[in-house]
């Protein structure tokens, strides 16, 4: 069998390196070819020397000479900026990692599913921001998207090529976040510390607070609705705080199938690198008698708007999504600096959506300017808020 | 598209019902050929007429003028006895329901199976009893089978056609019983009233006895060993009181996939009509929300030594597993009879399993063959241990 040819855009960070660590434990299956970092030079050299890989690429052209001399001998070519990004994206690899963090990933992630790769997408803004587009070009081009998030990848791997008429909902599940047995009162008072204390899973702030606000599952919900292509009343969310059942599909006839593990991003990332097979992952295994129980609960749509906004958003179209995004960012940002309070989050998020015009983008390019004037936006209703 | 032509051995049961209500409910896509059934040639009968079958038999030769009175007009031809069972096992059937419940069944499935039809199994002794004949057979006629039992129809729908080699184990759940929670004492105390109250599916007598005993689910450890080709170590079982998660999958990478829905053998028998794909059921949602909560443990070998006992005859040989089952039947029927004890059950099939030779069977007539014995041997150790 000839190897899988990798190439992982943000190889530094946390899906990168997790994607790394199975790619090297299986050297007879995979061969990398480009790896990308935003600013670790150091490191995204390192993991250069160790896989043999051909091209290496740093976004910050700054750290270009740094990476050239860490390289030096190597065999390895170092590049930089944005044009390095894309190539490294368009690659001779069969399959990309999409794991560059926010609006920075659009384009290197839709320069590989419009050279027709098998793209691993991890890129959360791909899907809730330009879904439509990739969708589209994924199609055109003959790529393949394969989600890596738990959720997302818990029900296609649930789907298992199942035919879309077969399927009647799709059930996101939701931890719940820290705050799940808050009243509105205690969640009002909430500090930035409480929120990033997340029950299951070790993430960064900002998704942290998304998942206390629920609004984690809103985006969730924008992307599984371009992956799958179903409306906005065949996707469904229920509360599970143990977070063991990543997700669920229901079918016409009653079934319902459910994907399962343990808190390891490794076993969806290994399911994206091994698909249409699966590979052996060094991840704990999930003993359904020592977790013993399992919750399951209907979101409170009171104590937490952000779903039901999100909700609205998808339902608006695909402009209203790139403001619900930004809009929710800027806000998470000022929470977190305690410019403004919990539940001013979710607040300024619906009043973002009130005010930003929010045409649908035909380009990724209208996508990052309706992008950046929400930011600018909300950044000022932010400071009108707090201030 | 051409209707699925549909035989139903054994159609006026619990199963064959269920299949006739689904069948019922789609015209467009099914046709009914064959049906069969033990002594009610009134039902069958009935059943006939509604569905246009062409072949109606019944198993007992005495029904038959009766059963002719009962079709005369329909254009729908009576038949009796077991070469007539046969015929419409191997008739132009497309698709075959093999309910017919105990030894009886064996030879029609056998004659289904070896026509190279679509078999969805439903009779519980094929497998356990010869389980490596069907198989074989399967194999050699080009036949699919297609599990009805929830948890093996469950594992089916996980296994999606997945290889072999990336599937780690099979879990199968088991409600644990009417006695989960009691003492040895209590247990060894059990009358048959309390042992038939299983909580969760409603059954006849004798398997509601070998649910309380646990031994249903080491028959079904055999079953799902024949089925999906696993050695016993790769097979588990974990206790699930409320039996909403119907078994699962674990796979290599650390993900398992389980199928949940309610208790209505309808879901699991649409699964094998509408193979590969899927049919709408008038079936009940199950809502996780309203379920609330799962909960699992590990099954108590000590209090339910049945599972020990099915285990080492699966490890031992097929000739062992006729034994496992004939005996069992006949302890099970002492118990109901208030022969012997519930503690005794398990007592007296290990007590079989030692002093009966069990060679593995090469054709049908074998298995029939040291079934037969071992109810006799099996009868007088019940009378010798009770009387």
């Amino acid at each position: 069998m000839r190897r899988r040819r990798i190439a992982i855009l943000g190889a530094t960070g946390s899906v990168g390196r997790s994607t790394l660590d199975l790619v090297e434990r299986s050297p007879e299956r995979f061969e990398v070819v480009a790896l990308t970092a935003h600013k670790n030079v150091e490191a995204l050299a390192a993991a250069a020397r160790r896989t043999g890989a051909r091209l290496a690429v740093t976004a910050d052209p700054s750290r270009l000479a740094e990476l050239q001399d860490r390289l030096d001998g190597s065999g390895c070519r170092a590049a930089a900026g944005p044009e390095a990004l894309l190539e490294a994206a368009a690659s001779d690899a069969d399959w990309v990692m999409a794991a560059i963090v926010g609006c920075a990933g659009l384009m290197p992630t839709m320069a590989a599913i419009e050279a027709g790769k098998t793209v691993a997408l991890a890129n959360k803004e791909a899907l809730v921001t330009a879904g439509s587009l990739m969708i589209d070009a994924a199609g055109r081009n003959g790529a393949t998207l394969l989600p890596v998030d738990s959720e997302h990848n818990a029900i296609f791997q649930c789907l298992a090529g199942s035919r879309k008429q077969d399927v009647s909902q799709l059930i996101l599940t939701a931890s719940g976040g820290p705050f799940r047995e808050f009243t509105i009162e205690e969640m009002c008072r909430a500090t930035p510390e409480q929120a990033v204390a997340h029950p299951r899973w070790s993430m960064g702030a900002k998704i942290s607070v998304d998942s206390a606000t629920l609004m984690n599952k809103g985006l969730e919900l924008i992307e599984a609705h371009h992956l799958f292509g179903l409306p906005s009343n065949r996707l469904d969310v229920v509360v599970h705080p143990q977070s063991v059942v990543h997700s669920l599909v229901e079918f016409v006839d009653g079934s319902l199938l459910a994907q399962l593990g343990s808190a390891d991003m490794r076993i969806p990332i290994a399911y994206t690198l091994a698909w249409p097979e699966r590979m052996a992952t060094p991840s704990e295994r999930l003993s359904l008698a020592d977790v013993a129980r399992l919750d399951f609960e209907r979101p409170d749509l009171k104590r937490f708007p952000a779903l039901r906004i999100a909700r609205e958003a998808l339902e608006a179209g695909a402009g209203e999504a790139i403001v619900l995004n930004a809009a929710n960012e800027i806000a998470v940002e000022s929470f977190l600096r305690r410019g403004i309070g919990f539940c001013d989050i979710s607040r300024l998020v619906e009043e973002a959506l009130g005010k930003i015009a929010a045409p649908a983008p035909s380009s990724i390019e209208e996508v990052v300017a309706l992008d950046g004037e929400t930011r600018e936006r909300a950044s000022l209703m932010v400071s009108e808020s707090c201030c």
